[in-house]
């Protein structure tokens, strides 16, 4: 049983967009009072509309919703594009009002699919208005929602945490898309978090982009970085009943919130399309942890290091000359390998180890550890990862057409 | 017939290193008198022991020949390693001297193969003093050559040019081996050029480096940079009877340095592992020539871009999106995109065209001509890449084990 956060409403509905018969293509998050949305996007310089969109207009204390079409990323799409994705937050707060209305810019929107291709608006204008009518709360609805903004994913992709801060007992649920276009930065293609926290638009931007640092900003599949990459928290809206919380408090939500975007984030190389490995990538002994960071994403986007943990193979000179381009200093004499905890590699030196051990430890689990040390200083970084193999190149040959 | 320039001897011969049976593993290339070498390795800091030696000896104008091994990569071999590549050196000199002792540091050494592994110094012995019994300046002793640095080629890789400068015509002959691990800087595994134009040391190390940022460091497989790179430029030491080139005939040089570097550089993204495209990127209006560099490559590097150029998918939103993370400003108002000569995007908008065109003219050529425009600058640059298929990843799932 998900637990859902009060004040919240869900839908998920099938208006065409996607070719699958069926297929849930628009999803509607509801607050139904004015709430708080903090927002971390991709920092492509190719951005998609939506995105334009929805960072105008986070932080922001007044939101009433997010709606969501998948099927169509409605990027490289120019000025129409752009009228399409306010008109996507336009219907979205005609459909919702009922006593008072509200205005499009009380909306966050997010699209995700093919890159360049209009959207369809008569099948959104549809798609919002009938999502608008399944609106519910209960976790079904929430199921729906999450179908919704999925497009290549193998599962859906869900996770929750209760955060004993402020008044209470409070509620955070997650939901995100990932499968390709994955990394090196800002790596989720949507992420949706859910609260009834009662925090301030910039104390939850601030918690939000430091707990995407350590999560969605340490995943990749292939490390091509989306137009459209957007994780959006919604949040109470503090009030005399239920003030904000204090630092203290920030301080244990922000450590919940960061978990549950890392259970998040690995969900999705953990569906990597056609992908059998989750590799998880810890750097220890460099300078600084921007260095770790700069050495782990070198490690996880090279093609070789990932084939090889496909084939169970211990080819382990990629990772360590991946680790020795990665643009930061090492140490080489001083650098060390274990990969699921065998030693490899010390001191510049292969040890001797037996590698139908290691293959075969590859080759019998779905998580593939490797740990280097780098023999310099105290920066550290964990990444995760996808092996890559035939089935990846398949899908993605195969994509559009 | 393949024109070689007088007074170098060529070898290749087989002493086991590799497991397949009589496959050539040992090169051996003499110069008569001691000549110049000049040399551009990789910026890997995982660098293998032959690198190191190689480097320290370039450039030079006492250079006497080059050593190489192929099936083993001496790298992350420690302290071992290096005694093992300079007792390469030693065996190479011993091999050769008649009247004259000569000294190993007259002596450039290279390898390539599996990285972590050391060399069986017995076979390589052996088989070095056969290279030198086998030396001989016949078009098949330098195929043998060629064969001899081969790894996981699929065919020689080799170029010659005339070029016409100092005291008349001269002969230019190159020959590299690519395949795998190769880019994103410095491609080549090994390339090795020789040519009987008198160059004095300084001249032949900065018209190579020129060369090589024109040619191997514009092209990539996968993007993993070796830690063997290797490209090795023999010329004549400049005599009385025949003194160095002056500036302008250098620059007839040069240029025919740099299209013979580009004809054998293009050769290895020919020739990746089961490619099935040769694709060449155009990027022209960046600020400068550095930034079109850049983008180049983000888009090189792209495993969707590959993978959408495997299956014959116009999928353009990956190129344009690809260009967008590079790191160098860009203009996406001003962003034009063609395939094949077709425009595709322009102005920030999609452009009506026919895909199935598209997709016909990606399947039915080897070569993929993708040209972007960024709209901001005089700035340009071209890089060549392979497509990503099935057969690349069943290639190095299986290479070590």
């Amino acid at each position: 049983m998900i637990p859902l956060p009060r004040g919240f409403r869900f839908a998920g509905v099938s208006c065409g967009i996607k070719s699958r018969a069926n297929a849930k293509d628009v999803t509607l998050i509801i607050s139904d009072q004015p709430c708080v949305a903090a927002g971390v996007y991709t920092t492509n310089q190719i951005v998609a509309a939506p995105v334009v969109i929805s960072r105008s207009r986070t932080p922001s204390d007044r939101i009433r919703g997010i709606v969501v079409n998948s099927g169509n990323a409605n990027a490289c799409t120019g000025t129409r594009g752009h009228s399409d994705a306010i008109e996507m937050t336009r219907l979205a707060a005609q459909a919702v009002s009922h006593q008072t209305p509200l205005s499009d810019d009380q909306f966050v929107v997010m699209s995700t699919g093919v890159i360049g291709r209009f959207l369809p608006m008569e099948k959104v204008r549809d798609g919002i208005q009938r999502a608008a009518i399944a609106l519910g709360s209960t976790e079904s609805h929430f199921l729906d929602a999450c179908d919704g903004i999925m497009t290549t994913d193998a599962f859906r992709k869900i996770a929750y945490r209760t955060a004993y801060c402020g008044m209470g007992e409070h509620t955070l649920v997650g939901m995100c898309k990932g499968a390709g276009m994955i990394g090196p930065k800002m790596a989720t293609m949507l992420a949706i978090v859910v609260t009834d926290v009662p925090l301030e638009p910039l104390d939850a931007q601030r918690i939000l982009q430091a707990a995407a640092n350590r999560s969605f900003n340490c995943i990749s599949v292939e490390g091509h970085m989306s137009t459209n990459d957007s994780l959006v928290l919604l949040a109470k809206t503090p009030s005399e009943e239920e003030p904000a919380l204090n630092e203290m408090d920030q301080a244990i939500f922000a450590a919940d919130l960061t978990e549950l975007c890392i259970e998040l984030a690995k969900k999705i190389p953990d569906d990597g399309e056609g992908a059998t490995h989750l590799i998880e990538i810890r750097i220890q002994g460099s300078n600084n942890d921007a260095d770790a960071d700069a050495i782990a994403r070198s490690i996880a986007l090279s093609n070789l290091v990932k084939t090889a943990i496909t084939g169970g193979d211990p080819n382990w000179g990629r990772i360590v000359s991946a680790a020795g381009y990665a643009g930061v200093p090492i140490s080489p004499s001083r650098t060390a390998l274990k990969i699921n905890e065998i030693p490899i590699f010390d001191k510049g030196e292969p040890l001797p180890f037996d590698a139908k051990v290691v293959s075969q430890s590859i080759k019998s689990q779905k998580l593939t550890l490797i740990e280097l040390q780098v023999g310099l200083g105290p920066g550290t970084a964990v990444h995760w990862t996808t092996d890559l193999n035939a089935e990846y190149v398949r899908f993605n040959s195969e994509y559009t057409t």
